[in-house]
């Protein structure tokens, strides 16, 4: 048998923070600094689906309000108290919460008010030709066809 | 705006188990029983992967060892000790502790040999065409074209 690539398993924790802060373009950009990431999924070879484990520090923001046109996200709460801001309403999310968005469904971020550092895990599947609404911000983007994340103005410019 | 069709939000331990067992013939379908399910993302009204919280008995096990064809699939142990066994070796996983199993991969099952439950998440994605390898079992398992497995023996009998 082939030799195996990594690990059979792994302490989530100690998988390296992915280098790369955000996609976003400035002025998004610097929303993004009180968070990290590490790729879990990834480090395993998956290719269908990412599972992040995701930590946010006082005042940080897991992403910009958004929806996605094709993909379905899930968020697990590990440790701390994250508020799920939507735009059909908040709610707290405690350790050993969740909370799903189909595709196309409520628009969604999760922020840390709290003191203390929030920990959880993040869920999305990989579909082709995704995009992505902004409702509250000058913010649109969408899959090329290599895969990357191309962010314009909602008038279509570029940043 | 239509009205949202779940909560926002929710205790994962608190979501329905799912009523159905096992999709297993016997003599595989009893060896589930010292595990329960709650269908996480299904609540949601995902589709395009699905996440459970899964806890086992001691005595327990996730499922027979298998490896499926174009499924990935990824586990993060919550609560107590599982052991990961596959064809290429064991290892104890513990709390914050996860795996990945690329289509293809490694054949894999989680057992409980500790004295207490073991709870984990575990995610798959939904691929068509999916199938299923059973190296140590008398069963092989398809996706028919309506989305339910069936199982054979491996040489095609039906169960």
């Amino acid at each position: 048998m082939e030799p195996l690539k990594c690990s059979l398993a792994i302490e989530a924790a100690s998988v390296p923070l992915r280098r790369k802060i955000s996609n976003y373009p400035e002025p998004f950009f610097s929303r993004m600094l009180k968070r990290d990431k590490r790729a879990l999924g990834e480090f395993f070879g998956l290719k269908t689906f990412g599972v992040n484990l995701t930590r946010l520090a006082p005042g940080g923001e897991s992403a910009l309000m958004h929806r996605h046109g094709k993909q379905d996200e899930f968020v697990y709460v590990i440790e701390g108290v994250a508020t799920l801001v939507t735009d059909r309403g908040e709610v707290e999310l405690r350790a050993g919460m969740c909370s799903g968005f189909a595709a196309g469904g409520v628009a969604h971020q999760l922020v840390n008010r709290s003191g203390a550092d929030v920990l959880y895990l993040e869920i999305g599947d990989r579909q082709r030709g995704d995009s992505v609404e902004y409702p509250y911000d000058d913010l649109a983007a969408g899959l090329d066809a290599d895969g990357q994340w191309v962010f314009t103005h909602k008038d279509g410019r570029p940043y």
